[in-house]
Formats: structure tokens, C-alpha cells, sequence
């Protein structure tokens, strides 16, 4: 047995048995190991932002990490864009880095590069494997930092000649993971007397982040609030939200720096549950730099480290609102019914995708602009997961679709993703053929970086002028998102109109694999 | 005048007319500052390995840097394989990568990563700047280092603040740069004193690289090579020869261990002219690292530093070469004059390719396994440069593509370049669209990374089975590269013999503006 072939079984003696993988020559004897593994599935991407990004997609939904196969410092910096969102979404994933043979390293073959100085700034994890025998251990180290609780970005460089040297047979390691922290009793009890009073409650707001927005402790979330008044938030853009009908819906902070500062104008008391203190997403001359009033207390009752449901469970029981009717809860019967017709639009487009939504739908969202208005019409749609782009580096959209349909192969997925968006990863398309994966996707195709052009605007200089434009234009020509479709094995339909894109929807839910909508806005 | 005009003028009075951009929302300003510029002309990559690649393409054929302008960490990512590629061909590249506003880096807002630590794998110098004031001299600065011989890659890091508050107007900085050296006397004595013995001159190589491959020093080489019978190299993969009919051709040392090794097996002095020692592109287990024999004294002659065309010029004057019959001189009627017809190999490609070169062209070659008997043929080929893959990240030749086009209008580009190759950045097409530029792509359609399959086979293990060949194959389903190239506003046209092949290249010498060939092998 080789060093490959025991980091392999190491993986799969762990659980780990989905590899995305995009390997070079260096990484040959770890295929190689991968080949005589045949519990282990292998999904090829042919760019390495498809790899990243698919990894971080199927932990959000398979709830554990899964390998990477990536050739060497240029192949692991083309992933960094996902694995940075992967990293703020605190998706756990290992991934296995080819490198020059350590007896290699030194003659500086052109492909050298410094492999851990590339991972660093985007995982949480590093480490070369020194040898073969090593190779198992360094192994389980980096699953034990991907299965941790809040999950981590954990980056195994394995020098070419430690995978095909000998390992010593047999010597699967493990190391335990860090396991959620038991919820902080006094917090508990500090917030709950801030709650039970109704003057403070009600310029309380609960901000929730990451599991705290799973159902049952959103639900928590919900009676807390319906019994004492405050009011609930959650983070900008979550990793995963359990939403729609029968449902407590959470609404997330807007991207405007204004938009966000007016949902916590009223807020004396920010209570923190898996939440940061919220700051604007980005730094502008004459807007504030963080979300809150300076006046507003921050008290963190819980991080990503500690149980949030349990967290929840916590206060409210010691509210007592375990029969409290929730707030935010969206009712079965609040159903869409009439659909607007014609162009579409960030207003209007919302009622259409949430009326088409199939059950039990994974919803990812990176419509940018024109998803802007999603959070209205979203709570109408059956009861689904939304996916956001946590790390704010676009790219992400498609890859994660990848990723949530290799773990989720009985769910619809649904990826909304802004054209320039999906141009940055459109390699995901040919995976979905290739796999046969049960992704819908929609392009909305305002052939604009349209949030930059609004960025501009704010700026408040002059309009914008020939250089700008082509800078921040997607025209001259258009995209012709059905060719490129097509192209990558993927069948695909231009609608112009909200009925038309209401047909292709139901036409896209009603059958299995991967279908492009591409709808000019 | 606020910082990022400052910047764009010192870019403008350095000479630097040319941007490669992708933008976010923290270079608006900069933005905004190139629209007012209207001497700069702003290319926009959908992928930011589109905006370095073409910076190392347009450095290589206009002899001057371009900038680029990249949106914070994960836009640099995105960028940083095409950086290597650019580093190892010792291309001088400004890059401006944006960061949040200084006094809200601490925030760590959802884009924030440490933007210096992922730009310093793949750059020579990298500075963030600290105010408004200080940012035309920190651009002068990497401007100094950009436009240095040899070229560098020079990233500025730019806080949003120092963009758009106050600069001193007219405070355009300048710094000078490094220019190439003069020739080393005595090393050149040395080396004469070796080449006079015919004995000593038959076991000698000269060994190019750099700018020793431009078209006047390869002549020089070449009459040395002829008056002592000493044999030339080439490093294996190189920024620019100028090859082709009328001109001395140099032959690389091949790719695989064992042909480079053959290659100068009988040498015991090894010249180096602006060459590094030649080392194994991937370890072995059982291959050399290195590709000298032991007992062979490798002499320094010329680094990339120094001028390497006076550097030859002075070794074959101290011959008294001048006058000399060149060797590996490719005769002006050495023309092919009959074509291999049927299906297209890795060993009758390049007569089609050779003879239908159209004069002066720029030939890109990212053929990877299709591409490596191409030495064979391109001497009788009209005078043409060629660019390779020095850094060998795949990826490389589509944005290479774009960036000669742009830095040369004038003449036609032909790039060469592998399926799987061409799929990590392929955006570069609606590039190719959007600038009209005078691009003709073939694709080397083998449906597989071949050479991946090769190495795999080389390891001498079973026979891929179907974990391997999801890995390393590209079919199922194919890619449609005619209908990827309409998508993005490029027709194209796919063919199956080299009859076809030599039709359709023809076509394409004759007519202006982007093609894509998909050649099926």
C-alpha cells in the first residue's frame, strides 16, 4: 500500500466518499488510488472553481466535508475564489494538493510554486505531508479540522513522492473533531431578562447566523419573538436557510449599507446567535462602516462554536414560549396565486419563482440585483433550502448547484445565478451533464455587471462614459446563454416574458437533469 | 484629483496605455478615474484569468507592461495561474488589486481576505498602499519594477480610501529601472576558449532562453553553432521565439524526461544564455531530476539580466563567427508543398498548420499532446513568433491570445490549443468578440486530458478503470466547442480531416477578426 492509497482509505474510513477532483501529473498516483476505491464517486471539473465551489455546496447539504483533488499552487489558486466563500459559509472541506516530490521542490520545475503560501489566506488548515508513512495521519488531522464544528477549510499539500511511496499498511489513522459547544447557561439567563422586559424586548433584535436558521431553531427563533415582542434578523447572506411556507422566515440584513442601517435603526439590544456584528459589505466616502446604532449593545449569546439550537431551545424555555405563536411564520396556506405577466423585473421576477418552486426544492441564490426583492416572495414558496453567496465572491452560484445536487440526488435543485455571475465558473455546466445532476438554472440576463453600474451611480460623479461602459457592459456582443448551454451538454430555452419563464420553470420541475433558462431582463 | 487619477496618469506618462480589468464595487473610483482617461484602453475578461493572461500576452509581443485591475482577494485568485504562467516568462505586469477602505479592513467584512498574502506566491514585489498622496508613487514604483529587465510581476494593493481621497495634483512620480547589463568579457573568453576546441566545441551546448530566442541573437547562435560545431537548445518552453523560414530555428528541449535527457547526453559543457539549468518538469520515481548528465560542467554565461543579444554578439565576434553558415538556419524554399490528408495525429498536424501560416504571424501553442511534434514542421513555416506555456498551467493560451492581438492589431494570432486546455478560460472568446481581434483558435478536440492518460500509463499500474477515466476523460458528454464559441460571439466551424483542417485555416488566414476551429482527433 502506498501513501495515495492509505490517505484514500483514510478518507473513506472517515465517511468521506465524494472527491472533486481537477488533477494534474503530480496528483497521478493519488488518481490512481482513487481508481481501485470504487466506493469512492469522483466528479470531475474542468476548472478548479467548479471543484471548490461544488465541495462547499455539497457540505451545506450533506452536513459533512468532502475531498478536493487540485494540481499544485496554480490549480489550488484558480479554487480560492470558492473556497474564500466556502470559508465564510464555514463549510468543512479537505482538500488533497498536489506538490512536486520533496527531493523535487528545490530545482524549481516551472510548475513550482509555494503551495502553502497560496492555501493560507483561504483556509484554516495547512499542512505539507513530510513522508509516505505520515501521509494517513496528516490525513485524519485534516478531516478532524473539515468535521469540526463550525466546519473548516483544511488543505493537505502532498508532495508527489509521499504518494507513491510505501505506507505501512493497515495504519488508518483518526483525530477526534471539534463537537458543538454546550449552550452558555448565564447568557441564556441574561438575555432572558432583557427579554421579559417589553419595553427592552421590543428594541431587541435576535440576529441569526448559520444552524440558527435551520427550521426547528428558526421556529425557536420565532416563538421567542412571538412571545416577548423582539425582533428577528439574520445575517446578510447565509449558508443555509430553511425557508418557505410552514415556516418561521428569517429576514437577512439588506446589501445596501442604508437598507441594513434602518432594520436595526430601533435596535438598543443586538443579540448574537451564530451571528458577526453586522459591517457593511463594503466602505463608502460618506456611509457608516458598521450596521448598528453606536448606541445599540452587542451581546454575542452564541458563536458558530456552541449548539445554536440547543442555544435557542435554552432561552426559550426559560421564556417559556414553547407555545408562544411565532413570529415571521409563513402560513400553508399563503399561496401565490395570480403570476405577473410580461417583462421581468427584481420586483416582479420573485412571485414566479416562488410559485414554481417544487417541494423540497435547494434554492441557490446568486441573482445579485435582480434577486434583490427574493426575501418578499420567498416565504410563499413551498418549504425549501436557500444557498447564499456568504463569501460575496461571485462564481459561486453554479459550482454550489453542483455541489447540493451530488449530496441531494432525490431534490430539485434551483440555481438563480446574474449573468455575469455565471460566466466567472460556466465549466459547472458540463458537470451537471456529465452527472446528469437535477439542476434547474436560471440566468437573469440584464447583460450588465448591474450592481457595479449602481455602484457607480452611487459614486455620484458623472454618468458613466465610453471606458466604464466596457467595463461594466456584458454587451457588444450578448452572451448567448442557450449556445454556451448547449455547448457543455446542457439542453437550454431564452424567455423574455414572466409567463414564459412560469412555463419553462414547471416544464424544469416536472422532469429529472439539468436544464438552463436563460431570461433576458 | 483624488488618488486613482493620480494613479491612471503616472500609468499614462510611464507609457502604460493598456488595462486588463475585471472591477468590483471597491474600484468604482478606479473606474471611474479610467473613463476620464480616455488614452486608456480597457479590455474586459469575464475571468480574471482572462485579464492576467492577456497582460502576459501583450507584454511579450508589445515589450511594455499593461495593467490590470482585479477586485480584491479572490479576484487576484481568480488571476494568479495566469500570473504564474506570466512570472515564468519573466513578464512585466502592473496589477492593481482593490481592497476595503483602511479603516475597514479590522471589520472583516464578508470580501475581506489578506490580499498581499495572496498575491505574493505569484508576484515579485507586492506593496499596499497607505494614502492617496503615496499612491502615484507607489505606482511608479511598480511601474520601475514592471517595466525592469527582466520584466516583473509587480501587484499593488489599493484600500478604497487611498482611491478616492485627495491626491496632490501633478505629483506623477517616476522611478527608474533596472535595464539589462552589460555582457560578461571574461565569461565570454571563458566560453570562446571552450568553442575554439573542436574536440571541446562537439561535446558543447548552448543553452537559450529570453529574449537569446528573438530572431537577430538566434542568428548569432546559429553562426557560432556553425563556425565550432557546438549544438543549441532552447529551454522547453519559452515567451517569444521568432522562428520560422529565413530564420535560425532552435529546438527546445522536449517535454518528457527521457527525450530531454537523450537530447544532451552527449554534452559536457552546458552554456547557459539566459537558460536555467534544465530539470525535470514533473519527479519519477525512477527518472533523473535532472536532464545534464552528471560529469557535464554547466557554465553561466548570460542570465535574464543581462543583454543577451550583445552577450552573443561579443561570443561570436571573439570567434570570428560573423560570417559563418548559421546552423539550424531554416531555408526561405524549404516550403511544404504536399499535405497529409484523413484523420489529424499529434504527427501530421503541424505540416497543416506550418504551411498555412499566414506571414507574420503571432502562433500560440497550448497543444499540450496534439502540439509536440510541432518543431518538427514549424521551420517551414513562414517567419512567425511563437509564445509557449512557461509556466505550464494549462489555461493559458486563449488570454495569451488576446492580450498579443490587442498589442498587436496588425497581425494575425493562431492559437493553438488543447480541449482541456482551452476549458479553464474559455470566456476568453467573447473577449476575442467584444475587441474583434484577429484571433484564429484551433482546438486539439482529443476529448481527453491526454496526457494525463499518458502519464498515468507511464506509472506502469493497471489500466484505468472508471474512476480514472472520469478523471482524465472529457466525454460524456462531449464538448460542442462550435456552439461554446457562438454562445460567446465567435463563429466557428468543427472538422474531422486535416483536408478540412487546411480549408478552414485558410479561410481564416484570409479574413479578419475571431474564428474557432474544432478540429476532432
Amino acid at each position: 500500500m502506498n501513501g495515495s492509497e492509505a490517505m484514500v482509505q483514510t478518507l473513506l474510513a472517515a465517511g468521506i466518499d465524494t472527491c472533486f477532483a481537477n488533477p494534474g501529473t503530480s496528483e497521478m498516483h493519488f488518481v490512481s488510488a482513487l481508481d481501485r476505491a470504487t466506493q469512492m464517486r469522483c466528479v470531475l471539473g474542468l476548472f478548479e472553481g467548479v471543484v471548490t465551489g461544488g465541495a462547499d455546496g455539497y457540505y451545506r447539504m450533506a452536513e459533512k466535508p468532502a475531498a478536493t483533488l487540485l494540481h499544485l499552487g496554480p490549480g489550488l489558486g484558480n479554487g480560492l475564489a470558492n473556497l474564500h466563500n466556502a470559508k465564510r459559509a464555514h463549510s468543512g472541506i479537505v482538500n488533497i494538493v498536489g506538490q512536486h516530490a520533496l527531493d523535487h521542490i528545490h530545482n524549481d520545475a516551472p510548475l513550482n510554486s509555494d503551495v502553502e503560501a497560496v492555501a493560507r489566506p483561504m483556509s484554516h488548515w495547512v499542512k505539507t505531508t513530510r513522508s509516505a508513512t505520515e501521509a494517513p495521519m496528516d490525513t485524519a488531522e485534516a478531516i478532524s479540522q473539515a468535521t469540526s464544528t463550525p466546519g473548516r477549510i483544511a488543505t493537505l499539500v502532498l508532495p508527489a513522492n509521499c504518494a507513491w511511496e510505501s505506507a505501512d499498511p493497515g495504519r488508518y489513522a483518526s483525530a477526534p473533531a471539534q463537537t458543538a459547544a454546550a449552550p452558555l447557561t448565564d447568557s441564556i439567563l441574561a438575555i432572558a431578562k432583557i427579554l421579559s422586559d417589553k419595553n427592552l424586548a421590543t428594541q431587541t433584535t435576535l440576529l441569526l447566523g448559520g444552524a440558527a436558521l435551520r427550521a426547528k431553531a428558526a421556529m425557536l427563533a420565532g416563538r421567542i419573538a412571538g412571545k416577548t415582542g423582539c425582533k428577528l434578523a439574520s445575517e446578510p447572506r447565509n449558508p443555509r436557510m430553511e425557508r418557505g411556507r410552514g415556516r418561521v422566515n428569517i429576514r437577512p440584513l439588506p446589501f445596501p449599507v442604508a437598507g441594513a442601517v434602518e432594520m436595526l435603526k430601533e435596535t438598543r439590544h443586538l443579540v448574537l446567535i451564530g451571528a458577526a456584528p453586522p459591517v457593511a459589505f463594503f466602505a463608502y466616502p460618506d456611509k457608516p462602516r458598521m450596521i448598528k446604532q453606536p448606541d445599540c449593545e452587542v451581546h454575542t449569546l452564541a458563536t458558530l462554536t456552541h449548539d445554536l439550537e440547543a442555544t435557542l431551545q435554552g432561552l426559550c424555555d426559560a421564556l417559556d414560549a414553547g407555545s408562544a405563536t411565532p413570529a415571521d411564520f409563513a402560513d400553508e396556506d399563503k399561496i401565490i396565486t395570480e403570476l405577473p405577466t410580461g417583462a421581468a423585473n427584481a420586483d416582479n421576477v420573485g412571485y414566479v419563482i416562488a410559485a414554481t418552486l417544487p417541494p423540497n426544492a435547494i434554492l441557490i441564490d446568486e441573482a445579485v440585483t435582480s434577486g434583490r426583492q427574493l426575501f418578499k416572495t420567498m416565504p410563499m414558496a413551498q418549504a425549501h433550502d436557500c444557498l447564499d453567496i456568504t463569501g460575496g465572491s461571485i462564481g459561486f452560484g453554479l459550482p454550489c448547484a453542483v455541489g447540493a445536487a451530488v449530496a441531494c440526488p432525490d431534490r430539485k435543485v434551483v440555481a438563480l445565478v446574474g449573468d455575469g455571475s455565471a460566466m466567472y465558473t460556466i465549466q459547472s455546466l458540463w458537470t451537471m451533464a456529465r452527472e446528469q445532476l437535477d439542476v434547474t438554472v436560471v440566468i437573469f440576463a440584464n447583460r450588465s455587471y448591474r450592481i457595479l453600474r449602481g455602484e457607480l451611480t452611487n459614486m455620484g460623479g458623472p454618468a458613466a462614459g465610453a471606458n466604464a461602459a466596457r467595463m461594466l457592459d456584458l454587451d457588444k456582443p450578448n452572451l448567448d446563454f442557450v449556445a454556451i448551454a448547449k455547448g457543455h451538454g446542457v439542453p437550454g430555452i431564452q424567455v423574455n416574458k414572466l409567463e414564459d419563464l412560469a412555463a419553462a420553470l414547471r416544464v424544469a420541475a416536472a422532469e429529472k437533469g439539468p436544464k438552463l433558462i436563460e431570461l433576458v431582463m
